[in-house]
């Protein structure tokens, strides 16, 4: 075995945990350190031996860190951190505001550049997996459509909208395909669907003490962007049922490319996740697009890259060979 | 738009067809000729356009073709010819016998290489997208297993074993997914699957006059590496049959990752293909392949390279920036 990647974690919630029991379960790759903006003694490492620092200690270890993975959040986090930190490390970011990717790539690219490093931006698995899948259906299926979907799970920034209202106290969100769009796709239709006809979204939500009910429910349901498109449910629990049946994070979704060949010969491609944590699973995929980013840079590939720069096998430990003899 | 890639067929079968089909849909693409060891008049282009030409005739168009793909078998023609065009064109093939994956790559790396040529090997679905799925799944979840799981599809190489068996005129074969089996994949159990357990075969045989029925059907029950271990059905049909109800040649399936991660937090990833013509399907893979495949020597990234070398957003048409705009 080669020598060990060395990575650290910077930004430590759901995602940073993730990315550290992810880290244990690839045998070349060696956590190394764990960044946060909190103080280090209210952080506990899974593992007590993985040294825990304040995030502005990051440059003076430089040397000792081949990769850092950023954890924290595409609204105000990963806008400042990314080009900063990728002036001095290898890094890979879950940049996920899909409208932003374009400027984002940008900085990223111009900081990596100049410091000869190399920067993957926007992994997970949407942006990420199921981007792939887009690419890899258009491209074999050039006359077809694209349809994703997604959930049934719990969606983070939908949950953020829902926790803003005045009035309530704590909520979750989550999106769930339509059944029956999905096999409308599925059977070749080619449909045109309506926001509304893909999804809807269930919240459920914790009041503030003698908040108004009513109230609450019509500003969640007539929320722009979020809510006002879907049909949204909104219902009441207490505290107690919120902890107890909505803590885990689940998700998933597919993506379905419908196309033709020939005179007309339907041809299919399905691409479906099932996952019972969703921060895990994207740990994961970050973790292993880590390993290629830092790879990408030994060859001197540099600067800002997404998945869709990424040749697969650079994925996985296996050499070459090995992939080619097991897997192809 | 910048200049077409030039591309020719080599071997004019159901394979060859499709790739000409596939060639049609993509506007970046321009089919320069169809080459075949039939003679030319025997042969009838899609469009009467395009010249048909003998395969003796091949060097002669070196100037001409930025890429060759290749549409023969992999028994007898792709051994022979991925090499020895590789050491003047770009190409792209086929080659589906996993077993001698790494021999057919080395002798056409050499060749490839020695020429300053890049040559594609064993695209397609399997070996092909399934592959790079295997690889997806792995690579991101490191701790589960990997099941593929092929048809309900007419599988060629079993219909062309049928057909040998003395006192069959004709045949085909389907190979039939146990349903079991996949939701036990799905519901995330990690079993532990014989081969039998996986798929059923199911052969429809048209007779010589004069054969003896029981006889054939007990030599392809019994037939080693084909069917011996699976459950095999054998039913007799006429040749009208035949003609009218097995004349399509649709398959499909599916490779499923069921992994964990963290604390037994359970992810299942699933790809799957429900293909109407898996030749139009399989051509259209190595039209895509087949433009990623020339990049990639413009590039100057020569010698044989599979699916998992190449970066995904080569096989599109669109410029990098597009990509990461509408499909990141």
């Amino acid at each position: 075995m080669t020598e060990r990647i060395r990575l650290a974690i910077v930004g430590y919630g759901n995602l940073g945990r993730g990315v550290e029991r992810a880290a244990a379960a690839n045998t070349d790759i060696e956590l190394v350190a764990i960044f946060s903006r909190r103080p280090a003694s209210s952080l506990t490492p899974l593992n007590p031996g993985v040294a825990v620092e304040s995030i502005t200690a990051l440059t003076a270890f430089a040397e000792r860190i081949d990769l850092l993975v950023l954890c924290g959040g595409s609204r105000e986090d990963l806008p400042v951190q990314s080009p900063e930190l990728a002036a001095t490390f290898n890094i890979v970011d879950s940049f996920d505001t899909h409208a932003r990717i374009p400027e984002h790539f940008a900085v990223v690219d111009a900081a990596a550049r100049s410091a000869g490093r190399t920067a993957l931006i926007a992994a997970g698995w949407d942006p990420g997996l199921f981007s792939l899948n887009r690419l890899y259906g258009e491209a074999v299926l050039p006359q077809g459509e694209t349809y994703t979907f997604w959930g049934r799970g719990l969606s983070q920034g939908h949950s953020d909208a829902i926790r803003r209202v005045a009035g309530v106290k704590a909520g979750v969100q989550y999106t769930i395909p339509s059944k029956e769009a999905i096999e409308r796709v599925r059977a070749g239709e080619c449909p045109t669907l309506a926001t509304r006809e893909k999804h809807t979204r269930a919240c459920y939500v914790v009041l503030q003490p003698g908040a108004d009910a009513d109230a609450v429910k019509r500003e969640i349901q007539s929320m722009p962007h979020y809510f006002s498109d879907y049909d949204t449910s909104v219902t009441f629990i207490s505290e107690e049922e919120l902890r107890r049946d909505h803590a885990a994070m689940p998700h998933g979704g597919v993506v379905i490319r419908s196309g033709q060949t020939g005179e007309g010969q339907r041809q299919l491609i399905e691409y479906r996740l099932s996952l019972q944590s969703n921060p895990e699973f994207t740990a994961s995929v970050l973790v292993a697009y880590g390993r290629a980013t830092f790879r990408l840079n030994q060859r001197g590939e540099i600067g800002a890259k997404t998945v869709f720069d990424v040749p697969p096998g650079l994925l996985s430990p296996k050499p070459a060979e090995q992939l080619r003899e097991e897997l192809l």
